[in-house]
């Protein structure tokens, strides 16, 4: 048993969708593909992570059919990452977990709020739009800074998400 | 930096989650929580983890005002864990991650489905009742067992959650 990677005696769908997206890091990493981040040294300068680590978790990630890795069309070589349909089903607890971080872990409160592009109104805490009313697409949604929330971070990324930006909309150049 | 348990460098509210959410075994505790198991003994049969990790997961659980610990009216000398307000605020992630997981990580599906106790309709993906269209609190559902799934856990929380039974109502007695 021990601490090992898997679970393998539950019969439980969570647990095996923990033996991957529990790893630590992934979901940090899944996040920022959310919001646009593409290459690995983007990744990279905005986790402050171990380059093995980040290595093999974009690994994981490609073998198990959350990213799509493609060849970068400014750097012929190297690669970009993005999310695929599968991954993008990762939305919900990527939200989920951001709501529940930001109403009882972190005393500064939300880091962004999410806008349904077509409406123009923010999403409650279930991922409805607070006008027309439907659960709402990552791909219709465009993450804002918290204007009273101090962003210290200087790496490109999180410079870049200081602006509105529509969510799976490459971010940086 | 490192592997540490923290995100420290991370401005972000679902990193801070993931710094309790995210220890390996924390999410199938809770999990087994909103099913409504109650005691170390019975955490333990079914998760087949170190009683040590155990101990340290429910004690950083409380100790984060996700779980209030009792003492157990049938044992003067033990305890009994339950989710509090925000220990129940979780219920979007584990379903989340549940749903993606059955969807998309294991071949056999969905472990179970839930139904909004009051209109008998299963809920859908995003947790809305197909009858009446609200999203369903946890302390609305009751969790049904897939008829067909195997079992082959035979631990006494695994053989309950056979029968449906409400969440959050104790399931052993």
């Amino acid at each position: 048993m021990g601490l090992g990677k898997g679970y393998a005696t539950q019969e439980c769908a969570m647990a095996k969708a923990l033996e991957l997206i529990g790893e630590r890091w992934t979901l940090l990493i899944v996040r920022d593909a959310f919001f646009g981040v593409r290459r690995y040294n983007d990744f990279l300068r905005r986790l402050d992570l171990p380059r093995a680590v980040l290595a093999e978790r974009l690994q994981a990630l490609v073998e198990h059919g959350v990213f799509d890795r493609l060849p970068d069309p400014n750097h012929s070589t190297r690669s970009e990452y993005s999310l695929t349909p599968q991954g993008i089903a990762l939305w919900p607890v990527v939200y989920s977990l951001a709501r529940w971080g930001e109403r009882h872990m972190d005393p500064k409160g939300a880091t962004r709020f999410y806008f349904h592009v077509e409406c123009g109104k923010r999403i409650d805490a279930n991922g409805l739009c607070g006008e027309c009313g439907r659960w709402v697409p990552p791909t219709e949604l465009e993450a804002r800074p918290n204007p009273r929330r101090a962003y210290t971070r200087t790496d490109p990324v999180s410079l870049a998400l200081r602006k509105p930006h529509r969510l799976l909309e490459p971010l940086l150049p």
